[in-house]
């Protein structure tokens, strides 16, 4: 067989990640991928590695130029920004973990790997063991995606779980998702979505071609669901999910959202529960593909940085074929969502918002009603995150502009309006 | 981004799947592969393309300079073999999915593309739209994989769900798997698990090293199968699916084999109905990961055959690191199965041969038992398929040998005879 690239690896974090990643390549020498240096914040903590590998000086890794791979597993984006941009300039090639960062840094990070030539790889930074980055990269062609659906977060899965399975209310579960290690101890990033949606943003591009930022994507995490929220899904023989959705519309645009949705019990995210991650695609050829599996965690994490760094061996880089090879998709807000709205006080929900109302339970213990609101509405007001309300989307939420005037006909006509 | 090897193909046939890639093709500009010549057998035959484009001269295809790429598609194993060496020797990258071939010439395939140092892809053969075997060659190291169970067969899966949920005997779901096109006229190869066991083969040289022949892996069909063992999978509230095992056993070495299997509900492989496939992988690192998606037809075969054109612009090859990387694993015969066995005369069931038996059931329309077998004893002999017998395993049927006596202990004990 030909032989293959050398890789002498700089490592940036020795947290959970990190020293996964140290065990794992000690177990898989066939990779010959050693890591000479790991650089640390704090010197003084004790690590299960040997003391003379461990430097807290980045430029002892950045400027050495028989490091030829940066892995960079911190928790500080700005900082990990830094370290990507100057390791890429400085003519190594990088694998990293960091949502946050990626998300936040799109743009520039294309324009480097661009200027440099370099591969920058992240299948760790969504759905960890699932190689959801590398399958929409490889498989599906810009026009044939129709959609994809995925549960992105671990944390948000596994408290909706314990609401729905065992009936706990959200700060029971969340505190029980911190007590096993799946919720950090600052859980705000993971449960008010920003987690989600960031891994959302670059698998849109992936996806799609779509370079937005997190802050233009429309999205809420699963703070404001209630236990009586879960109860009325399950009457449904529903459950929640915090679910990351892309659709293509018929104008040509994707829409685009991460938001709490009900899940009828055949759709295949209703199969991911707890900790795990799911993505479903649905393309014009290969129809639809389910791929499912852990979504973090130190081993799964390091195995997704693993295959990054041995795909490094054979120089693959991805090619953001959506976004150079095609013409790329833009974001639509032209779209409706059929929504489910709990409230404690039906005066604090504005009515005349509503596109229209389809269901009303005002004599439940949570009371809450089923109507349509536009896009923009959602995304330009937060009276839906506000005094106690929870938002749910229907299952198959999106209404597109065309179809709306016949669905509100039958709607009115079913209430006994028309 | 850098510039790809710009790829001209010669296409071997033109039935469902190549007729489907020409249409793939053509809807995916942004590839810059295009097919110069496309070979056929029947030249008479009216085409859905150019009658330029069609020959019925092999060498014209492979004795091209210009054509770098030779998709194959064809039925027949021996001609595709042919087709295959000839275009490697000739220096052309190769994209197969004709697992019968590979399955029967994977050594010598081996050999050629060391010799040859061409690229030869296949995801096609294996799952259709599930990107199996790349996924084996990237992601899991080789003493990290436990496990790998498989629905590698659209067609016997679709036949076990119509008899499971319609309560169909096995002829009447064969016919309406035939109806729908799910089967073939001759349905012999699919049904009677040698498509699987064929698929089975080279899954193992990518999961495990392993380069048996499809003829020294214990394998059976659903042939056997009778709407009573569906009912008697039902009232436990399980399911029987066709399943391609392989797991590591203590002793290094793995157990791999084809059978019909009893499938609890909670099991991933519960999931996969009608025609589609799936693949549980366990791993050390990853974990649990779960892959779901159409096994066959003409579009989601050309999405995998797509998919392997695409590889190629980048030169990628399978690194078979399992086999050349690693030390290649062995297959074992040292384990015993859990099976039910169901039957007309327990006088044609040799009793004697089992390790033991744990129960047994003379009363009902089908009278069967459930006992434990050795593997030799199943691969040496054919009584098991034969008078009318169905052999389905148990749900997790492998016993290793160090196993066995504490069980047999246990088991003899319930049983009130020790």
């Amino acid at each position: 067989m030909e032989t293959h690239k050398q890789l002498t690896i700089g490592l940036f974090g020795f947290g959970v990640v990190g020293e996964g990643l140290y065990k794992v390549l000690q177990q898989t020498p066939s990779l010959k991928a050693g890591i000479k240096k790991i650089c640390i914040k704090n010197i003084d903590k004790k690590r299960n590695a040997p003391a003379s590998l461990f430097t807290t000086e980045r430029d002892e890794l950045l400027n050495d130029p028989e490091i030829n791979v940066i892995v960079e597993v911190i928790d500080d984006a700005d900082a990990a920004f830094h370290i990507v941009s100057t390791a890429l300039n400085n003519g190594k090639d990088v694998v990293s973990a960091s949502k946050k960062m990626i998300a936040e840094h799109l743009t520039a990070l294309l324009e480097l790997q661009e200027q440099t030539g370099r591969s920058f790889l992240y299948e760790a930074a969504a759905c960890a063991s699932i190689p959801v980055i590398r399958n929409l990269e490889e498989y599906y062609d810009n026009d044939l995606l129709h959609s994809i659906k995925a549960i992105v977060n671990g944390s948000t899965n596994f408290i909706l779980t314990k609401m729905f399975d065992e009936g706990l209310d959200f700060k029971q579960a969340l505190v029980l998702a911190q007590q096993l290690g799946f919720a950090e101890s600052n859980p705000k990033l993971d449960v008010e979505g920003f987690d989600a949606v960031n891994k959302w943003t670059f698998l849109l591009t992936h996806a799609y071609g779509i370079t937005a930022g997190p802050d233009q994507i429309l999205f809420n995490g699963i703070q404001d669901i209630q236990a009586a929220d879960a109860g009325v899904a399950k009457s449904k023989g529903q459950a929640i999910r915090l679910v990351a959705q892309a659709q293509k519309l018929r104008n040509g645009k994707v829409a685009a959202f991460v938001l709490p949705q009900f899940i009828n019990q055949e759709d295949h995210l209703a199969f991911v529960k707890n900790e795990y991650n799911g993505v479903v695609i649905e393309s014009g050829f290969a129809d639809k593909q389910f791929f499912y599996g852990k979504g973090a965690g130190s081993f799964p994490t390091a195995s997704a940085v693993l295959s990054d760094i041995a795909a490094l061996r054979y120089q693959y880089r991805y090619e953001y074929k959506k976004l150079y090879h095609h013409q790329p998709h833009e974001l639509s807000n032209d779209i409706f969502l059929r929504v489910y709205v709990s409230f404690d006080d039906i005066n604090l929900i504005p009515k005349d918002r509503f596109e229209w109302i389809e269901e009303w339970h005002a004599n439940e213990d949570r009371k809450y009603l089923v109507g349509v609101l536009s896009f923009d509405e959602l995304k330009n007001n937060n009276w839906w995150k506000e005094n106690n309300t929870s938002l749910v989307l229907t299952p198959d939420p999106v209404i597109e502009d065309l179809e709306l005037r016949k669905l509100k006909k039958k709607s009115l006509e079913l209430a006994g309006i028309l």
